[in-house]
């Protein structure tokens, strides 16, 4: 069994369901430790992270990920049990193989094969691992982003482990990520009965009109990286129940996945813009989840694309779809991202698995972007 | 204490909420027999009914009402007990009091004085008295008309108890009802990730500008007994609570008030149409409350004016507005049906309660009433 496949099965074997690390980042953190890396353990409340650094030269590249998985629903529909890690024609099974329990073994495996190449190399190595991307991601990649601002420490390139590829290791790579900004709207009306309908005020009678000119807006055309920016009402919710009431309020949920062709306030001001337009009386609470980021050229993509390519022969695809990422987080302080991680078909279902052999030629795709970065 | 105050009181003094009757029907039954009635209770399923006859002949002249009443809610705060039918400042409180016990002692004393008077009365005197008329309306009035027509019965003139009053007794009856059609409605979409919405159909977003067209439609002018035909929105719900997923189903329920220059299948083609014509894959499942009906003139709304005029010197006004009454299923008989009771302004709430004078005042309309039409 291979490094890289043993490391996995270790990390596999511990049940780190979010916010729990069970473990992981201390066994990381001693493989690192013994290749020269300083370790840091940021605890914010239930959430540990680890940030662990080789060197203190610039540039700084980081390797991003989590060690925290989603649960495992019903334990008894896997055919292999969750937290066995078992190898099977090929395949390695369990919760977090593909996310991303793979990925950080392929990490610290490249990490290590690295820097016994080439200990002397420049810049440094860091790792960024949370156990809070799968939960509320508050006290995770958030927190430790801060604190590395505050104290002036800047990330160059960071490679973030999500499992991007789609049919074949690296057939895929994020470069970027869309915007998530929610809002959750009330709209105001009168309750009372059906029967006296000039007394009332209903809510989805009034708000309707609205919700459709935004459920068919157009926001903008997208661009080179992303798709259009997209909106939908996730939850829409009014009435007692009760057949002869009107009901006094509505509320509906909505998200925007946007493109770098709009802004958040942009569109905060769209939707107030249609829904004074229909003279409703309503609040929203909004959320921005996370601002959208592009990493449209530069050398970590360079890197990556050519190490791929190199390891794996593959042409790689750049995409921006998708759910959001710790990326999002990184982004933001100027440092180059990329996601880059093992085929992303089984994750947060039962039976997550991944191909045995992906886990190593990630590694060695891994170890190639250091070898073109630091080198 | 008047007699109609007296048996007033003795039948709230009975809890009977809906379907039970707790004794209220023999209780009026025995005065009704001491008056020469026959007899016939009717029970069916949880629900008993009285029917009860003076007379073989028509035409034949029924009040009609209800023994049930409503949940009391917090009986912490009412003023007075409830249920003890206390009599202060000229005002009789308790549930039911006004909807519509205070009517039932009224029309019993009306009967027992008319019948004295004329013991050889033209046509027959009837009451139609369930006790569920606050409930599903299942197996009270609708069953016990059902009887009657099996047989050949006819009413004649219906008089139903419901308070129609609104600041002074007699001041406004009911000679029709509006239509009664509810709809829930199931809209088919596609369940689907917010970030990959090409992969979803939004049910959210496909019916609402369906939904605008509905809330904004005209359906008729109404006449002039009823207002222009109404339609509320009571309930919509999508979404699984997560604000990341495209909801599958959207689910709404609708009310139509309907006058009676539009027909209950006109109205379901109508909605029919609206929602074809925006394509969606929906399913409704319909449910006729009631159809509208109306006594625009006649015999019995003549002499219901004039026995208000003659007893408290008010002219009356006709309304047809509100919610649903038991003369919806009487009406279809090819009776004549008109509605009066007291002042309504506290039937369902908490400190429900009836001027004292207006339920003898009440009795005495109902007398002369029986006057006009039976002498
Ligand atoms: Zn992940
Ligand atoms: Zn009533």
């Amino acid at each position: 069994m291979s490094d890289v496949i043993q490391l996995a099965r270790e990390l596999i074997q511990r049940p780190s369901i979010t916010p729990v690390d069970e473990g992981c980042q201390t066994l990381i953190g001693a493989r690192l430790s013994t290749a020269g890396f300083e370790l840091e353990s940021m605890v914010f409340a239930d959430t540990t992270n680890l940030w662990a650094r080789r060197g203190t030269q610039e540039p700084v590249f980081c390797f991003a990920g989590h060690t925290d998985v989603v649960p495992v629903g019903d334990e008894q529909s896997w055919q292999y049990p969750p937290f066995a890690a078992e190898l099977a024609d090929g395949y390695l099974h369990g919760r977090g193989a593909a996310d991303m329990k793979g990925s950080l073994a392929a990490m610290v495996i490249a990490t290590e094969n690295f820097v016994r190449k080439y200990p002397n190399h420049k810049g440094s190595i860091a790792f960024l691992i949370t156990s809070d991307e799968e939960g509320p991601f508050i006290n995770g990649t958030p927190k430790v982003i801060e604190t590395l601002e505050a104290r002036k420490e800047k990330i160059t390139w960071a490679l973030v482990g999500e499992p991007s590829s789609t049919a074949e290791l690296g057939d895929s790579i994020k470069n970027g990520r869309r915007g998530s900004l929610s809002g959750e709207l009330s709209v105001r009306g009168i309750q009372g009965h059906v029967a006296y309908p000039h007394l009332a005020k209903n809510p989805v009678h009034q708000a309707m009109p609205a919700l459709s000119v935004l459920a068919g807006a157009h926001w903008d055309d997208g661009n080179r990286f992303f798709p259009p920016t997209s909106f939908q009402i996730s939850n829409i919710h009014a009435g007692t129940g009760a057949g002869n009431v009107v009901p006094g309020t509505l509320k509906a949920s909505f998200n925007f996945r946007f493109s770098t062709e709009v802004t958040a306030p942009e569109l905060q001001q769209r939707v107030i813009d249609i829904l004074d337009a229909h003279q409703l009386d309503y609040a929203i609470d909004w959320k921005l989840n996370g601002e959208p980021f592009i990493t449209g050229s530069g050398e970590l993509l360079e890197a990556t694309q050519t190490s791929i390519y190199e390891v794996t022969g593959r042409h790689t695809e750049l995409s921006t779809a998708g759910g959001t990422s710790d990326g999002r987080f990184i982004a933001p302080t100027g440092a180059q991202v990329i996601e880059l991680g093992p085929v992303n078909a089984t994750i947060h279902k039962v039976d997550e698995c991944v191909r045995a052999a992906d886990l190593e030629e990630l590694a060695l795709v891994y170890e190639r972007i250091l070898e073109h970065l630091l080198c």
